[in-house]
């Protein structure tokens, strides 16, 4: 690995928690306290499907900066229409939509987060806002040291912005922070920019069948199956 | 206390850690190890005496954004010419300016926000940058959910954009947060802005014979002798 490493920052959604397994467990539980029928995983499918696009329209200037809680509402009430669950008042939403904040870590998480923070600084960057990243930091022992969320920036990865700010944030120079993720994209958009990189594929992440991120795309700096891994590799 | 109160925000310098008894420790030291004979709480009492004057500098427009670890810096080489200090090497000013990222927190101050941590969102809200900020927690096992340094906002307190700046990163409104510190100062700029106050004073900060911030001037929502006594009040 790179020697000068002091910083590793982290995609989240994916990388750290289980938004999908997370969010069919709880959303197929609260259809059978109502008693609502739905295909859930279609649901929680659509609902991360419109991530990227919903953030590109803040990306490209066709809105203003807007946090991802509120993207995510925004997706919540127009897939509950489109799978027919009508009835659901503001606070049943809200509290659907906070379910994002308490998303499952993956089971090798908090023990190898522990590692890997007795060396290094270490912080998710993710396109969540803080308040939904600390919540779920929180919620699922996450042991960050700090917590950058998009809306420190007002910019969404894979923008610029968000690496360098986080490198700034930190005082360290890009070569000094490794991105950590289970996309190649985002770890592409860090290396462009001078930061070290680390991949651990998450091949469970969309469900089965999973085609996309199984395999390194690009020459990482360290790869490894998961955060245990990852720490042994880094000397934790 | 305010029955709605999510989360509490901390000044750091003198609220939780002992600035003063810890620069004048570590420069005794490092003087004893190094042979160099000097008032060291005289400088380390303008060291802190030159922190408002500095940052007011940037508040009013005099010059633009830097951190504070570069304010400590300046402030550093200026004193040491001053009090005869000579043929320290940059590497050792940097280290020197680096014992403000280790101060040692007061007695309660780790078991405090323990406790705290288990009903609140705790985090620092401070003129420190976040790499100071980040640093000194790992090193005195502060255990804050997020890190707000004056670097986030690029503002310095008691400007509006820290506080409010803060309450929009938590995603609650004012009355929601808690800003607890041992100077009444900045409980009044937080409680102009309508956010709770808690004042924890901190009589031994300036050393014997403090004068200031000895008893609360305003009508804050808590006053506490120190954290434990906050957690008990505040219901932890």
């Amino acid at each position: 690995m790179p020697p000068d490493v002091k910083a590793l920052i982290f995609d989240v959604f994916g990388t750290v928690v289980d938004w999908r397994g997370s969010l069919i467990a709880e959303l197929a539980a609260f259809g059978t306290a109502r008693g609502i029928a739905a295909d859930w995983p279609a649901l929680v499918d659509a609902w991360r499907g419109a991530y990227v696009p919903s953030m590109d329209r803040v990306r490209h200037g066709a809105r203003p900066w807007v946090i991802l809680d509120t993207l995510h509402r925004e997706t919540l009430d127009r897939l509950l229409d489109e799978f027919g669950i009508a009835g659901l008042d503001d606070a049943t939403r809200a509290s659907l939509n906070r379910l994002w904040h308490r998303l499952r870590p993956w089971p090798d998480a908090v023990a190898g987060l522990t590692r890997l923070r007795r060396r290094f600084v270490i912080a998710p960057l993710s396109n969540g806002n803080l308040a939904l990243l600390t919540n779920m930091a929180k919620h699922a022992g996450l042991p960050w040291d700090a917590v950058f969320g998009a809306d420190l920036f007002r910019h969404y990865k894979p923008d610029p912005e968000t690496y360098l700010g986080a490198c700034t944030l930190l005082d360290l120079p890009p070569g000094q922070v490794m991105m950590v993720a289970a996309h190649n994209g985002d770890l592409a958009a860090a290396h462009a920019l001078g930061l070290a990189t680390g991949f651990v594929p998450r091949p469970a992440e969309h469900g089965p069948g999973q085609t996309r991120d199984l395999t390194p795309e690009g020459k990482w700096d360290v790869v490894a199956p998961d955060f245990a891994a990852l720490a042994g590799k880094l000397g934790c």
